[in-house]
């Protein structure tokens, strides 16, 4: 059973999981952060320790959480020292694959939201996704996880690449859809608060269905002359016009079949 | 004061309209379908008259409102015999001149809002867009329109025309971001329910932000070694790769400057 946790790196992630595993009675051993300050700083939060020297992490925590940007993973991987003890990554991008230089005992702990530091999040209902080179690590892990939250998942690492860039289509690039509505109507003097309402209904409405339930629009009714209207609208915004159309074309390919 | 209407149209947003209005103590005259059937459906449930002959429209009620598709507006118009009562139309795109043959007093009466026929709305909170021919006729709209709504606006034609476009970037094509996300999860077994708390999470934040306050992920961060591997992940899927490119250059572009 893990009941002392090493956090490495002093980011969001790092922050927020920290916390969360602290007020769940997790002993914090230490933090590390390559600035000193902010190691310091959540430290203090969690009663840890706190380095910014890899070769300073102690060797006596059941787990060690690398929670840094992806590029930086590796270099912790070589600096830290940490024999058998279980050592994960919170990335949604990277293989687990490249931590068994460090421990035999490695494995994914990628809690599937985004955070801001100064927001609280309830972890309760985030999902976690959990992926163990053995079966003991993956047990040690799932238990770990299921103390914070009600929705744990086994994922591998393939899967959870591929649901990190579902997430970029999901989320990111249907935020910046909203940018260009928000660029639009500031152009025409509207202001976006009348988008609003309407928004909110399309992802109320598609929390209860699926999203492939719940397409409208000129291009799922296959309405050739509004969408043509609307190209014409977007007169000489060549990118919009492209994405426009690219968007229309796919959607009405979809519901042709 | 507008104290009764004629509806013409019988699908979703003419038999919300009806209902809501019928509710708050309007009189409904009568309602007009091209199915006699369904005319008469919507009519028995705001005891009103029905009619599917667009010369057996009565020309004494107050306002006539033209709930019907697009490419049939034209049609109703040169049917209908109103004299000087009000007539409007509740379209994103169609410009209000279209009216002008059947009445000096026409305008629009467009709730930004997708309505489903079995599914319940307030109107408390929907924005309503009003556009009058002249002064008297806008302030009958603004009148009415208040009498359901506390978000009324005055918007033009090209305004609400752009308004239409920008609907269909934040709500329509950003659900089919999250088919794409469906799509991809399906195909590596794991449940799009995954992605729910993590797409709440991102609309939530954007309902309190502008979305360009809330842009996140690998191409707001310029980490081009991540969407490189995303670009790889999705290997034969052409035109998921456009789309992912297209995107993602275009939030890289909005940051940098």
């Amino acid at each position: 059973m893990i009941k002392s946790v090493s956090i490495i790196g002093s980011g969001n992630v790092a922050t927020h999981l920290a916390k969360v595993l602290y007020d769940h009675g997790i002993e914090i051993n230490q933090v590390y952060s390559k600035s000193l300050k902010n190691a310091k700083k959540l430290a203090n939060n969690v009663r840890a320790g706190f380095t910014d020297d890899l070769a300073g992490i102690k060797p006596n925590s059941d787990l060690y959480i690398i929670a840094v940007s992806d590029d930086v993973i590796e270099k912790v991987v070589k600096g830290v020292s940490i024999d058998t003890k279980i050592l994960v990554h919170t990335s949604g991008s990277v293989n687990i694959e490249l931590l068994n230089q460090a421990s035999k005992n490695y494995g994914s702990f990628y809690p599937l939201q985004t955070f801001t530091k100064s927001v609280e999040v309830s972890f309760e209902t985030i999902p976690m996704c959990i992926e163990g080179s053995n079966k003991k690590t993956e047990n040690e892990l799932t238990a770990l996880a299921l103390s914070l939250s009600s929705n744990v998942n086994k994922i591998s690492s393939e899967q959870r690449k591929k649901l990190h860039l579902a997430a970029v289509f999901a989320c990111n690039f249907s935020n910046y859809m909203q940018i260009i509505a928000e660029d639009l109507c500031e152009e025409n003097n509207v202001s976006f608060n009348l988008l609003k309402p309407l928004i909110k209904e399309t992802f109320e409405k598609g929390s209860s269905l699926l999203p492939s339930e719940n397409q409208t629009g000129p291009a799922r009714r296959g309405d050739h002359k509004i969408m043509q209207k609307h190209i014409d609208l977007l007169a000489n915004k060549q990118e919009l016009k492209e994405i426009y159309s690219l968007m229309s074309n796919q959607i009405i390919k979809k519901y042709k079949s």
